[in-house]
């Protein structure tokens, strides 16, 4: 199955006083691996608003394994595991090495941007899907 | 149950380009409202760790009912939902006046700061928990 | 002077490994007296934007006098300081008690939204800061 | 003279609701090209931290000259411009592509991070210094 994976290097910016990455910051790091999860599809998010078509979170779910550090680098991985009806689910792992720092998900609905309402999943997306061999 | 209740004016940093609050910002706001939640118990987790202690969260949930806009005043309300063995739950809602924005839930675990291992629940804080009606 | 007033309370999500507040953190806490100190001129920067008119940062400088750290209880004080052309000043403190944490200021310039070119100054900001003792 | 130079993609995360970059960012992207630079000089920041120093920033100062966007490929570039005294000074830029976004700087003080108090800078950033034909 396709795989979104981003390298990424720890700022003093994420960590908080225990010295960890602070707990809200996996939500930005599951959200660049779907970046390049899109990107792998042949086109990106951008790409999906200009065709007025956006696809927000309805529910998120982070397990946290290890702490992560400053100045880590770390592997974001993030897989499309569900596409039924308006919804897609994504499933993110962090990894230091072969450390599983945190793993979890995102529920997503696709909307039209205009109305705010649900739409049927674009087609391009349900071809993408479909072409790979676990979807 | 005691409560911690935060009211929170967003600012322009909290929202993304959909004109709406990042998903990840919330588990920032669910942590105002435990902070105050352990004021409410008459200490601060700022007490806890200086007595060795931490609460590092293990598992977050969230659930995103309705976007929240820039300049909204939000009220965050955080309740202790379990406590039992090591751990610790805390659920939390957002809401803009009587519409729910978003609920979830972090688990924590009780650790010594100096081993990183898991520790009882202090007593202060079970006195607290279980002086409580719904406790 | 009108001046924009916040309390604000400082998370555990604003620090970092060194114990203190971010210094990145300080321009989102300057952006929340901007917001109060537009508000006591009787009107929102949401309302400006509304208006189809934009205050786009840019320039900022923040010198970092005393570390803020997790829990203080913060005041943050802006007040316009500059008002010419198609320009704008707002200078900030960060205060804990009678301790200067941190001061600043942030330079914008007058936008239309639509075309993302400087505007004159909006009649209604220039009759507030006008009528202002020392505007 | 060396250059901590740093590819950076902006997630959703960083974008406002003006659909820019939040001016506060541009703080944590001088902090990775910050990082990048101790890199080349043969240690890291962590390593100077465990040496018992550290370079907190006493002063700050971002010019945002063009917006960036969500999914714009950042090039983050930081070069030490001053080195005397307790003091360095980083000089910033962030471009895309050809297009300069935004430029700054950041002042840095030496502690001994037991005491909190000034310090000599390291000889080993003296000598990288002096090493450098520019510097």
């Amino acid at each position: 199955m396709k795989a979104g994976i981003v390298e990424y290097r720890v700022p003093y910016a994420d960590t908080d006083q225990m010295g960890f990455v602070y707990y809200g910051n996996y939500l930005t790091y599951f959200e660049r691996s779907r970046n390049e999860l899109m990107r792998t599809w042949g086109f990106t998010y951008k790409e999906l608003e200009a065709m007025g078509v956006g696809m927000p979170v309805i529910e998120a779910n982070v397990k946290y394994h290890a702490p992560a550090k400053y100045d880590d680098l770390l592997t974001i991985r993030g897989v499309l595991t569900e596409l039924h009806g308006v919804r897609a689910k994504v499933s993110c792992t962090v990894m230091r090495g072969d450390v599983l720092i945190a793993e979890g998900w995102t529920m997503h609905v696709f909307i039209d941007l205009a109305t705010g309402r649900p739409v049927r999943i674009p087609q391009k997306i349900l071809d993408t899907f479909q072409a790979s061999p676990e979807g």
